[in-house]
């Protein structure tokens, strides 16, 4: 079976088998070992030497530490949106009764570094500003690092979406001054859902010490004193730590900006070859169409759930379809974590024998 | 290695087979049916009819669960401790605004219903009572029944943290009239940490519907509208659902009449067994001893952390030390899940042969 959706993604053999190891004493020293070496080698990945936790849950309770740690009840909160999950984002923030301007974006369209210029200057008592790097929904990546220079010009906390993207597409955490950055094991990472790893800059510990949002699960002071320990606060999940060392290996072994070229290329050449099907591209400019997720429009003459279903029962190949508004007119193929050009041949391929049974 | 603490448990090999399975899509048919299969194999061993949600985070993100779901900041609540899980609770809901009274019983006695029936009758404002079933901590089972006959007598909510007893030790959800009732799978379940289940009565959901705590990815209202199609509102941890399916059919195999009888056996062994290594028990009143964690008293003349390093070093097994003011003073063998009396005469022996190394 080809799993060609955004996440989770397929897993080598040596990350499953990583899966099936016994248990052990998640207060010892071995797991101690294997989580400060698997912190170390995340860290490298993503280009920081802040801090970074590994949390037991999914990106969205990631998402959900990063704004509980980070804000108080009545905080002024830019949310820079261009999708389902940049929605998700300002409703988590909105739910812990942040007060959130929601600046917009064409769907399709990338966040807008002079949009979020206007909004930062129209109102100096922004707090934080919560964007996405790489809109799932939607398969557009925005230019996080020039968005981060105009956040950084108001001296605002830059907390980061990064679920889809991280380990996949260059993000410098340090070099671009984001105080919390989060990303979910289901997806460039190569092992199976289950944990969330969140970054905290130095501002972002000083952001924290001021929050007032309630939280528990998430405290990241309790990750940082357990840490000392060797330990996470609570119960980790061991098995997918046990995997993350093993694929984080494997991505150092090929190098991030390798990494970044063989996304880029998979990218690319998904795009031309749905385009060569007579298909179109759902991104507005082809520029900020994603490395991780391309989004191909269906059309009238081109019924996407049907496609999708097609290509499951006749060709075993699975992508994924719409999110929110654009459920039933789009559909989405996964690029990212272990895929190779084989891998999207094989999905191009099938999506060409498919077209035909489902073209109007 | 015999991993002999109270969870993580060992895992058995046909578990450990389904955690190393490749990834599905889990907004496909596949997940949704066994999302759906093993939501109602786990409902048989909760005794429940009641709904029952798989959340991907740890045991303690569970009880958060129960908490922000169920309560609203300000709301009265009562907490029923003996030990450092049933603090926890209470600081969960504390964290999130609850006006919690701490009924606080010694540790290694349970928790007395008349003492909760005093409680309740002096304040009638109490909106909910949190309750452990297995204060892991110390070693000892409250009698959740007479319990919670009592709270249902001033029909109050009743949230229960049976993590570690649950399908171990007999917690009749429906019988007892139990509105939320959290565990973790890393416990009696026999698989890897990472799932938090809920339980959610009607009641319970009345309450959820009144209650204002801030909450996001703990939501019930959204794992009940996602569950009606076959999902998970994020990401689930795919593995350990794969884990739990095959895990819930052997307990269901072995029928659960028959688990608590052999947990009641194993329980009554380990306790015979360290009391004529002339070692003693550390809860009170044997009667209430748990019957899947026994805890030891260290002495003047053994040390406790000393042996557990012995145990560790020289016999390859694994117990657990005290948590909280119990630091040191204690030890803790767990005998729940996936073990067998072969495995407990194992650790009995190995205690045997460690203790003259380790007495004064």
């Amino acid at each position: 079976m080809q799993l060609r959706i955004p996440g989770p993604t397929p897993c080598p053999p040596e990350v499953l088998e990583a899966m099936g190891k016994q248990m052990i004493n998640h207060r010892g020293g071995q797991f101690g070992d294997m989580l400060k070496r698997v912190t170390g080698k995340m860290k490298q990945l993503y280009q920081t030497e802040n801090d970074l936790y590994v949390l037991a849950g999914s990106g969205t309770g990631g998402l959900e530490a990063a704004v509980v740690n980070m804000l108080s009840p009545g905080d002024k909160v830019l949310s820079a949106s261009n999708g389902v999950f940049g929605k998700r984002f300002a409703d988590i923030a909105e739910a812990y009764g942040a007060d959130v301007t929601r600046l917009q974006f064409e769907w399709g369209k990338p966040v807008d570094p002079d949009g979020v210029r206007i909004a930062l200057k129209s109102d100096p008592e922004i707090k934080a500003v919560l964007l996405t790097q790489n809109e799932t929904s939607t398969g557009v990546t925005s230019d996080v690092k020039t968005i981060a220079a105009v956040i950084n010009e108001f001296d605002k906390l830059i907390i980061v979406d990064a679920i889809s993207s991280m380990g996949c597409i260059d993000f410098q955490v340090d070099a671009w001054k984001c105080d919390v950055v989060v990303t979910g094991s289901q997806k460039g990472w190569m092992v199976p859902p289950g944990l969330a790893m969140v970054s905290v800059s130095e501002r972002g510990w000083k952001a924290h010490a001021q929050a007032k949002m309630p939280r528990f699960y998430w405290d990241f002071t309790k990750c940082k004193s357990y840490f000392e320990k060797g330990q996470t606060p609570w119960t980790p999940a061991i098995s997918i730590v046990y995997a993350i060392d093993v694929s984080l290996d494997m991505m150092l072994k090929e190098g991030l900006s390798n990494i970044f070229a063989r996304h880029a290329k998979l990218g690319d050449m998904t795009r031309k070859g749905v385009k060569s099907l007579g298909l179109s591209l759902f991104p507005a400019d082809e520029r900020y169409a994603s490395n991780t997720v391309t989004a191909v429009n269906g059309s009238e003459k081109v019924n996407a759930p049907k496609l999708q279903q097609v290509l499951r029962e006749e060709f075993k190949v699975v992508v994924s379809g719409g999110q929110g508004d654009l459920t039933g007119k789009i559909f989405r193929i996964g690029h990212l974590g272990w895929v190779t050009e084989a891998d999207i041949k094989e999905t191009l391929g099938a999506i060409g024998k498919a077209l035909p049974k489902v073209s109007a």
